[in-house]
């Protein structure tokens, strides 16, 4: 039985979401629960978004395979209760659909970085998911250069590489908004993300935004497809998963097929 | 020379705003920082809501005198320098008008307090400013619960007792709304607020979202001026100061001097 698994989590005291011995990891802390729980030796639960150390998610979403039959509504009350004092929250647990996989069958992840560049305007309650900087950015120049980046193109410049792996991906939407207390908040989405991309992104679009890089400067970096100084990779802890969307139930298994075949090293 | 000081903090790791030897509290830590920016032997700030453990400030507002002509830009740089470790940060250094007085002279304070009531919907990243419980409230009857008590009342019901002092306030704004992720928020604005009175107004409304007391027990429990064990004080953690309204320049010492001929002991 293929269990789906939606839940967020606080990613401050996480060493990130992939399972490391003697780290406390989020995969350790979920799979830990289900075992304890479902009384097997070992579960290995699959993530829609790896995400690094310090990244949260407010929408994360896992699927485990379970060899018995299991009540969702009680093992949602269970987990729940054995990671009460882990920054975890289970929102749903429901059967998969046939097909279903969580790291192949999503349409589309979310991210959010939130950016606060108002030194009249910073929250302490929010400051391990906000990075404060000091310099006033230029939103409009960023949602410029965030614009102009949309669509399905080799992200070298952008990415961590992975050898053999493409690093090909469709920027479905990339824009910057002032929330009222005056954080700045990017939204970017597509349909899969390489390793430190929207990182990569947020970097290039605050250089912009402190006048160190041009809006051209955006597309021309992509274009060399190659590593650069240009900008860098912002802090982690700025990063949400706020989203992971999912086809209807009978198209998830043709979608993880299709993901599966375009993304893997040939 | 009167400096006027406004701030935030979260108050998860205080032992609340008041000075105690031996204990973590955002007034030592401010005095502190000034003391040692200012090469004075002693601080000793005022402030506009002396918050409890654990309860936050997005707006705060203390004045302090010094003995000595300050640079307000340079002190604010060096402040946020000295506190960079710490969960409290300065917004505004001004030279206080003649008569400020951060305690007496507001017109209102407001609050916030965080509920998440909702399973579905909880967000790990603010569980330390947003109270977790696991019944659905009735917002329209808490609504009409806190509307109700709106006006200049005496609030003996709702506060924990100090020997002399008056419990007259003027509650002036009191409701519910929810957030986009589902969160409660209530909004509760007074000229000034008795000792735990915003979080006994609070309990009582989530006892009406319960089902637990009715909506016209909230005023007939006031009118009975007397502690009560109809519902409880609510924790601390949920709770924030956002606001504090003082009035032009030119009002503020009149202001102040009304203040304390109306609340202090006789």
């Amino acid at each position: 039985m293929r269990l789906r698994i939606d839940f967020s989590y606080d990613g401050t005291d996480f060493a990130g979401w992939a399972k490391q011995p003697g780290l406390h990891t989020v995969q350790g802390t979920l799979d830990g629960a289900l075992a304890t729980i479902l009384r097997m030796d070992t579960i290995q639960s699959t993530v829609a978004g790896r995400t690094d150390a310090g990244v949260h998610a407010t929408r994360q979403t896992a699927h485990v395979d379970v060899d018995q039959s299991v009540e969702p509504g009680q093992l949602i009350r269970q987990l729940n209760s054995i990671l009460s004092s882990e920054p975890i929250h289970i929102h749903r647990v429901t059967a998969a659909p046939p097909g279903f996989d969580a790291r192949y069958s999503p349409m589309f992840r979310r991210y959010e970085y939130r950016v606060s560049d108002a030194v009249g305007n910073r929250d302490p309650r929010t400051r391990h998911f906000t990075l404060w900087i000091d310099d006033h950015l230029d939103m409009d120049l960023m949602n410029k250069a965030a614009t102009s980046l949309l669509g399905l193109h080799d992200w070298t410049t952008y990415c961590k590489p992975r050898p053999g792996a493409t690093r090909v991906r469709e920027l479905q939407i990339f824009r910057w908004r002032r929330e009222n207390d005056g954080t700045l908040v990017a939204e970017v989405q597509a349909d899969a993300f390489c390793h430190n991309m929207v990182r990569n992104l947020v970097g290039m679009c605050i250089a912009v935004g402190r006048g160190k890089l041009n809006v051209s400067d955006a597309v021309a970096l992509r274009e060399e497809r190659t590593r650069t100084s240009a900008f860098i990779v912002i802090p982690p802890h700025g990063l949400t998963l706020v989203e992971v969307g999912y086809p209807v139930d009978d198209e998830v298994g043709a979608r993880a097929e299709l993901s599966r075949t375009r993304r893997e090293p040939v």
